[in-house]
């Protein structure tokens, strides 16, 4: 039992770790989202998934389950909430889940928390939830309570994004299903993705504006709002050793998470 | 891609077998709590999961991603809400997570939904969400919608206990970490349990009412309600065969699940 | 004005016995729901209040107005919520209420409280509350508040389940409008019960798992469970007895009682 | 059986009533409120249900069970909710529990609701609750329910005043605990009232503001915002008969209640 | 910037007032409700508004953003909300929006607030926003908050009411649209007020009751209660002139408020 | 009476036109935030009220009170919600109140509403809003609801970027406070700034992460993230006609706003 999953350890290891050696947690927060036609709708699961557990492994911390399911898909981020088999959460029912487990690990003694981000959209409703965890806390006499919130592709250096996107980099806006995330699936779970069915597309063009309902011809037919054919394994090597070393040092440096 | 996952599916196989083929989608439920000091915290969530993806392959459905954190745990059926690692859900947050999830699968065209539920505590809570997403469903126009809510160990048979439990069955309000769980995972996932580990105690007895907030002493120390000593990988198989097997055919003769 | 019930009392006589002499309070908790057709269906309110006013004179308590609507039926314990005359409030509002009730008792300086239970489904709910209740007191400062929650057929011992159930006892599960509460009823409120109008008929048999929206047919015609064509006042007598007696004993032992 | 008391009826004799005969339902809701020394906490309930009690004997109509509990205690009306005794809920559960249990009525059927109120602070959120259940009724495809707010006092007429307040009426406003009340509950419930504990003092005066927290000198000591001294039975008969008069009449002859 | 109002403030020199001078906080209620053909949906914001800031002048005080939108109208103060132009917050929303704001205040350092309610039906939810606002605090530690609640009629005197209404005053219930505040626009915002479109009509006649849904041919086709032919530019003038001097006297002579 | 406010007109004057003419509505969404030491804490709401006037102007559409506040400020794009001035509300507070209001205006009959957002905070809240605002209408039978949310600066084109920031262009992250809401106060309420007390400063970095509680340190001590001192009436008037005329042509042009 020398994982860092949380939910593989026994709780009197758990409790060893978080509590005696006071080690952080680390909780991924996900979406079941559609990725495009060519690639399992778990990205934003399995990628702040291993990124987490890799991290943890670098600066000695644990990882909580998964949040699975995560905010509402926006049409300009990730294709919409209208498109099947995208299924997401309300955003005060995610609000209240990271509230009340934050809270949790805060009762069993862990001061220490980072958020890791798989999901664009779960970020403003997860940073509530985040704001009234800490206000309850305080009220229950727990003012020491600490939490990092971490987006994995705001690591993603300008070196990187020249390596990856040699040709023109289109911005995070459309690399929803793109290159980014199929890259980092071929590296983390090639069985998952299916290149043969990669669509090659132009990047979505967008107004400058959104409208409800989701007009469901702004979304490319293939759900990906640029094209993932230039995805490599190699490319999702390089993005995920980039992101876990900003992560680690990052953590490392950052004196609000030094303080135990 | 022939995985019965729904979220190791791209969307487009995901839109063929739910909303072509009329799959029904099975859900997980489970939690992370405790289960003694010689198995993980996930057996809410490994086993509900692997009965699932049985079932699934046996009726031709989907597995929807596992709620990994449910209802707080009680000290009866669960050793309480204060033991260190459990990390527990407001019920009323379950409640709205599961509706937001149903009301999802109903939006892209699912009407069967089996709730496969592995935490005790859940039900009250998973039970009013169904009941609010069918009536918010109803006002949407959807009024075919049908869930099923399934707690595996329901179909444990006598001739099963006998085979399990062959000296005597203390009930299932005190095999919280015993031989049933632990046995399964035994089976399921053995690098979880370390039988060395198994605490060898007398089943936890308790007054007939509960006492807020929990008195520790009442909770065996292990966590365990009663001691899983004697659970073996063969009882998990037993109990895996029969529950699937149980569950298929309940599925395979339930008038309300087999309109489509 | 000797009266043991909170609403029957001047405040200034409620104060002297709530904070002065530091008596506890207990609370009936019911539910409107269909019975049978021979039968009210007030059962669930008028026997835990029943119960609480004897126990309160036994112990020195005191009892406070009964919630007359509680938390859904469920098929397989109360006919289901589909039934005409049954009219229950969601869960949440449930919680809510208990909440709110047992924070303005802590308020008042009440410190002991009973959830008098007479309606199976509420308990998780009043549970919920309970819990957040004693964190908001927790946050204002209030440490020492100790909710006990009892449902009454837990103290119908073995002894007086052979005798109120000479022939065979199918279990607590298809009691609901059976020979348990009629007896009871035909015991408290005899002008409340028509024995000419008891259905005859076997106990309700159910499948391993439920189905939503309910089955009509799975719930037999009476809306009882099982048939209540033994009950008598007699068996009810018992019946009270042996749960007042029981309950004002386990009260009179708890040690987490007996602190004031 | 031939109450007009729901919860004393089989729900076979309910159904006959409320959906064959189509009779309509009326609410009493009060509250659990300190009234003065000389008198129990009760009459917000006591006295609506009475009133609801003989007017659904007139007009053929039934009455549910009574809200036991309601809306905070505002210190110029009720005395406020710092006092002991008084226990209340939240405004936001009254309105969500108002809204539960109006959507049962109409689920069995029933098409006209009468709220009998006996607690002024419960009118916004009651109110509120009733709003809130028409839209989701209405969601739900029933577009004919219809609900009456009644607030008994406002039924008593200049004639019935100048009898009953022979020397000067100071206003509804302060009639908390005074003569009004006890008069009432002097005819009605005449056990729970001790006249020789009435106190004598002059009609609370208080600013044209109000100021949280209260300041527990604003209200008299009592409890009571005016002497309940001139309270006789005599008028409590003469209260009750004019308003049950007044309400008879006035369900009689509005067109919205006589359409079925 | 020697503006009392703290949006046109730079936060710094809100600080200095605020903070460093203790100056307390008015903050004006409104709603968006119509008002008759005469007359903008405006009054109850902006009468309050004009008030609030003349009190701050007096007696040193800063005046919040207004609530530009309010609690549904209700059909005998205000037209009912089933009118056309009329939109509102659901009550609990503007309890939740109040109690947040309260806090905010509370945060930056305030601790004495008035409420200058401008809008009838807000006063039960707002008041139930200062409830929970000061329980919140008191949980964060924050013990000497004080909210004083104002509608500024209350500030009107029998003198006033003689001059303004020297025929008959029909009572505040009917003056939604009417005289006082038709001639209170009149003063503050003539632009907003055509005379020549006020209504002729009596005073609306409602039964002792209401009925929900709304029916329409109760209220005036206008919307007004109550005819605002009378009104003047000096009948506004000296409404306004009563009210603000009445509220800077309260103020200056109540003690809670004047401990900073 | 010519208003395009719609607080300005009489309800028969708003209903010919948003009823009879079908004019759509703009709601002006806001924030109470600090902005600086050299301007008033209003930008968000005098900004997009500004614009919103003129773009109604221009296109026939009619403009609701503006949401005075807002969501919880973000450090790293408004300097953070623990800054003294800032008020905001709660995310969920602002989901209901928005929600609340957008069915207001479609119950009056509007069909086309557009959110004219002024504080980057509100978008994913108010998007959460609109979403279940339209869930609920389509509960209540409007299909046809449509909501357009607009930010203004997503109207501020390249050429008018190199206008108004000659140097260069740190990004719309840092110009909270900055020039662009500098220039266009001056622009529209040069009352409200006092450049003398501009900060010079270097924009702010911030670590691709966020912490809470907030580290104060990280934000300017000014609470501007760049400096306003290049700001001017003239370029205040550029991005305001700019973002005027490309919210007028947008609406002009996008299909499903042009259906009426």
């Amino acid at each position: 039992m020398d994982s860092v999953l949380i939910d593989e350890l026994a709780w009197t290891e758990y409790r060893r770790r978080a509590v005696d050696e006071r080690q952080p947690v680390l909780i991924p927060l996900g979406a079941l989202e559609q990725h495009g036609p060519h690639m399992s709708m778990n990205p934003d699961v399995v990628i702040p998934s291993a990124i987490a557990a890799a991290v943890a492994r670098n600066v000695g911390a644990l990882v909580a389950p998964a949040f699975a399911y995560g905010a509402k898909s926006q049409q300009k981020s990730g294709g919409g909430n209208h498109m099947c088999g995208t299924a997401s959460l309300d955003g005060h029912t995610l609000t209240l889940a990271l509230k009340d487990i934050l809270k949790e690990f805060a009762r069993h003694g862990v001061r220490r928390v980072a958020l890791m981000n798989g999901h664009y959209e779960n970020l403003p409703f997860v940073t509530e939830g985040t704001e009234l965890a800490i206000q309850e806390l305080k009220w229950g006499g727990i003012n020491d309570f600490r939490v990092i919130i971490i987006s994995y592709w705001d690591f993603v250096n300008q070196d990187t994004i020249q390596k990856v996107f040699p040709e023109d980099f289109t911005g995070w806006d459309v690399e929803h299903g793109g290159i980014l995330e199929t890259s980092l699936m071929l590296h983390l779970k090639p069985a998952l993705v299916d290149m043969s069915l990669a669509p090659i597309q132009p990047p979505a063009k967008f107004p400058p504006y959104t409208v409800f309902p989701p007009i469901p011809e702004w979304t490319p037919e293939s759900g990906c709002l640029s094209s993932p054919a230039a995805a490599t394994a190699e490319k999702g090597k390089i993005l995920f050793d980039v992101t876990v070393e900003g992560i680690t040092g990052a953590l490392g440096t950052e004196p609000a998470w030094q303080q135990k």
